[in-house]
């Protein structure tokens, strides 16, 4: 089945969301893609329960509440979801419209697309180690989401920065046999934090391996060990039943890649008449994107989809001038 | 005395309260001037009770609600307030800095000047009538504030509007005479409206003039009469104590006319990256400006001001380099 819409939002972030009142208000229809199982985005998946401060009004509201505030809100348009499905394919047909699939084989047609994907996916970035794809998932793992399947095993972490240090410090008490790889002589993390990881390995409870970097992986089905390189080139063997690369997330765009669109350093560039992208019919809002003046604010992705709505409006109505209308005398009047 | 501040804000509306806030949060601080007693612009002087659907995250606020909440909001940064007293010079000095005077002599001394002032001054357009401006004050009035005034008077209303027709209706039982000129055969106003002042006049209880004008004003200290011209040129004249014409209310920026700014269209043009007007140090946010695309939505409002402090930042601070900090990790830190 083929989902029809005037506009595909791809992300149901605050931005998304509050893209389907701006369009709503205009009398364009609205279905919304997100990968993740629910709305709100980073707001609902990273810090619900945190305050925000900074939305125009709102002096203090929990980042779910603003969530809940905004489906509320554009309720009246009658939005369509399809989550927990990631966009993979985007085809522009004859017409000018333009057709979405999704991980599933959902379809979507749909006259506009508008991408409020936040900050993207984020990819863990990998250190370059022969086999290292080999045992992703069977002794390799690049975030750490339950600390407890490390219990009583042997973990060698390697990285100098914050998450590194961090996990070092939690998982001294937790691992059977701790070794921290770090291919600096220093940290890059908290000096507070760096301290004690240099007590705990004085104290013997982890070890410290600096100037250093891991060459090869060994192991059959699973990872059993792995040599590590110091500066001078000595080499040393270490069994263990991780290894844990934390180098940091980096913000990927995924599929929307292969669109065609302007790119600058993993955001999309817009302009800032209606925020719309170098590919007619296709606009970029929020976090997302990028222009001169910048700033990564939910308010100013609020402007940005206002703006972008009448944009869209014109390719849709191009024979109808957008009439900005104030709600406070009519009311909204839905779908 | 001098006020000091780092920037002095035109203008008390919903725009100009939250630009105190991201300028708060850059550690500017705010000085706002504003002609009308109170705080919140046309939210508190036009349409207080009326709800507004459309600032994202309040499903249904009422406008003098939402004045509040961003009084709360800025609460943290203590911003000073000008009230009741209208801008009237403004000096560039020496050092790039401002000086700006009220019309009662109130000075204040500031870095950068934010030109929030929503739609401007609002000035009763008049008709074209020998001695009109005589008698301002002195039984012409444009605007009437205080119903009371007419009770027991002699009153003489003139337009074919909505509000020359609401008035008419509404004076009827007030005014001890009340005729109603209107220079053309039928209303502009409600067909309900035009429909009641018809009967009104069927009933004796008002006169009508249609397709009438007045051309001369007479009295010594106070207006005394005036005459009425027909299109057939006939003449009457009428005894009156007021003359009142409801034209309608043209917006009019005022002294910001001298200021050396770009203008088109009684806005302030500015740029996308910051809301800069093409005098430095001087930036206008809000109903205010204009710039390509421009929608006049406190939302794009409160987009403006948080670009715009960080232009002012900038000037400021030449030497730092201003970060975006997100609220919700350090909360607010006020003066």
């Amino acid at each position: 089945m083929t989902h029809e819409t005037d506009i595909c939002i791809i992300g149901a972030g605050p931005v998304g969301l509050f893209t389907v009142f701006e369009a709503g208000l205009l009398k364009m229809r609205c279905h919304l893609v997100d990968a993740l199982p629910q709305v709100g985005g980073q707001l609902s998946e990273i810090y619900p329960h945190k305050p925000i401060y900074d939305i125009p009004g709102l002096p203090n509201i929990l980042a779910k509440d603003l969530v809940t505030s905004l489906m509320e809100q554009i309720k009246p348009f009658n939005p369509e979801f399809t989550l927990g499905q990631r966009l993979e394919e985007l085809k522009k047909n004859d017409d000018g419209s333009f057709t979405l699939t999704t991980s599933e084989g959902t379809t979507i047609h749909c006259k506009i697309v508008a991408i409020a994907g936040g900050l993207g996916c984020f990819e863990p970035r990998k250190p370059v180690v022969p086999k290292l794809e080999v045992f992703e998932g069977k002794g390799v793992n690049y975030i750490i989401m339950n600390p407890e399947l490390y219990r009583d095993k042997k973990v060698v972490l390697a990285g100098g920065g914050d998450s590194a240090l961090d996990w070092t410090i939690f998982l001294a008490d937790v691992a059977a046999e701790l070794t921290l790889i770090h291919r600096g002589e220093s940290f890059r993390g908290a000096p507070d934090s760096a301290e004690k990881v240099v007590q705990l390995a004085a104290a013997g409870k982890i070890k410290l391996e600096l100037n250093s970097q891991v060459i090869t992986l060994d192991g059959d089905n699973w990872l059993n060990s792995l040599t590590i390189q110091d500066k001078d080139e000595n080499l040393k063997q270490v069994e263990t039943n991780y290894f844990i690369p934390l180098f940091g997330l980096s913000p990927k765009l995924g599929p929307i890649e292969n669109w065609g669109l302007n790119l600058h350093r993993a955001a999309i560039e817009v302009n800032t008449v209606d925020f719309a992208t170098n590919v007619p019919g296709i606009f970029a809002v929020g976090d997302i994107n990028t222009y001169p003046g910048k700033l990564k604010l939910i308010l100013c992705g609020f402007h940005e989809a206002a703006m972008m709505a009448h944009g869209a409006y014109k390719i849709i109505n191009p024979d109808k001038k957008s009439t900005l209308k104030y709600t406070t005398v009519t009311g909204i009047s839905g779908f």
